[in-house]
């Protein structure tokens, strides 16, 4: 493999932005043509630092985009109740179009009746039961932001992606297994696999589409990868400095699930981590609330 | 491969006679200890005489199960408003666990709305979209039959299913895609291929277990098939005899999706069509019923 030439990079940050621009002409027009603002309401409860940061950047990129923006902040202290009618006040509210909570919650609260409680028609994170069966029946549902990204990375990528295999490794609700439909519905023959796989190696092999979505950092080695496949990478670890000078000082950084050096000798297509997938996520949930604005309003 | 002793057949009538010998057990330990009659409610509309000996069947089935059983016959030029109100009755009786409505409706009614009205806790066919969301994410729901009779199936037949690889052919909403939730659920390395895929033969040469759920008479070959493969023919195709007499008679007989002949000679395993895989359907039918009644009772 020494002399192939190295893989192409999947730019996330090219096509976030790409996205981020559709979204915003498609509000303009929205504003135009209807009145209507796509509005996103992120709910944040407590002070979590990350958090924090994650709402900020939802609340800034949903603005930039010309959408209504509501940021709710809550004590960490809230009770489930309070939540709850949040909750309930955000489904009936007409200028909300997309509902987000950010998880994860305070201990003390139950995420799972927070989270059926959204209307799933305004469930711009795709987590409610009702549009994980839309998209198991192929029906229009809100689907999950980070496989919605690497969807949309893959079909930019790739074109047409009829016919190929496809081996997604992980079987997370939230990520893996959406991830498999919507390779399924883009007519992909696909394989999920998982830590019960036998010979992994040999499966990701058969992959001309390889998703990693496991969280164990660089876990996916290069001769694991099929020559000219198109890798997603979509795992996010957080490890220690390979120089051991900074892993001393207690320095990390993140890596994702693919050995990235190894697999950009062999792939034909690879996802940075950072950089690829998870710059698409918010893109995807700007993209979400403008959909569940327009068929919230009869437009789509 | 002729030298290889054929295949051992997986018997539908013995398997799907022990689940009802079951589900009797756990009716009668039900009205023993608690009071509690699982009851099922079969809904038909019109006189198609396939319908009629299906609900027929179920009816008299449930019955010898010890169950409360309950057939609405609504007359082939039904409302769909009072087709609506009969749902929400039998949503509101307390006597009744199971809901069915028999398929195909009358052309002038919209099946959609009629199965999103029953309850999802109701509804023993799995049809609803949130039941399909449920097995999607890994939650306790009531599956459609069909594909739990496979892995029943399967689970009496190898036992755990742990590691294997299954391939299954076809992507249906009603079976293709529930049994491959399904697998994944039992720890297989699943893939779903489709009229899309490249080489299906290969691909199903994969297979430590092979689901035919295609809808295309005799398909899948000998040679598709890896030696010692457990096959699981969903398919019921009805094709004229082979004799050119008989078929010139007009007469016609039942075959699945594999080719059995062939395939017999080269399976470890393998469901006769008929006599397999459709057997299990209103087996699971009753036991769905039986699972619906305990949850609506608080007994699971």
């Amino acid at each position: 493999m020494a002399d192939r030439a190295p893989a192409q990079l999947i730019d996330g940050k090219v096509f976030s932005e790409r996205l981020r621009a559709e979204v915003a002409v498609e509000v303009s027009r929205l504003r135009a043509e209807h009145n209507l603002q796509p509005g996103l309401a992120v709910v944040l409860v407590g002070e979590d630092a990350a958090s924090q940061i994650y709402v900020r950047s939802k609340g800034e990129q949903s603005l930039a985009a010309g959408m209504h923006s509501v940021t709710h902040r809550m004590p960490a202290d809230a009770s489930q109740h309070d939540l709850m009618r949040l909750i309930a006040e955000l489904n009936e509210d007409p200028l909300i179009h997309g509902i987000l909570v950010q998880l994860p919650l305070p201990k003390h609260l139950d995420e799972k009746p927070v989270l059926a409680a959204i209307n799933p028609d305004k469930d711009v994170d795709g987590l409610h039961v009702v549009n994980a069966g839309r998209l198991a029946s192929g029906l229009p549902g809100l689907y999950p932001c980070t496989p919605m990204g690497s969807m949309i990375l893959l079909r930019e990528t790739l074109g047409d992606l009829s016919g190929k295999r496809a081996v997604v490794v992980g079987r997370s609700v939230l990520v893996g297994r959406p991830i498999a439909q919507l390779l399924l519905q883009a007519d992909c023959t696909v394989t999920v696999a998982h830590s019960r796989t036998q010979d992994l190696p040999a499966v990701c092999r058969e992959a001309d589409i390889l998703v990693a979505a496991v969280g164990r950092p660089r876990m996916i080695r290069g001769d694991w990868i099929k020559p000219g496949a198109a890798v997603i990478d979509v795992g996010i670890n957080r490890v220690p400095f390979d120089d051991p000078e900074k892993a001393a000082a207690g320095r990390t950084k993140v890596v994702g699930d693919v050995h990235f050096k190894e697999a950009s000798q062999v792939a034909g297509w690879i996802t940075p981590v950072p950089g690829g997938v998870g710059l698409m996520t918010v893109a995807v949930l700007l993209q979400n609330t403008v959909t569940a604005a327009k068929r919230l309003n009869g437009l789509a």
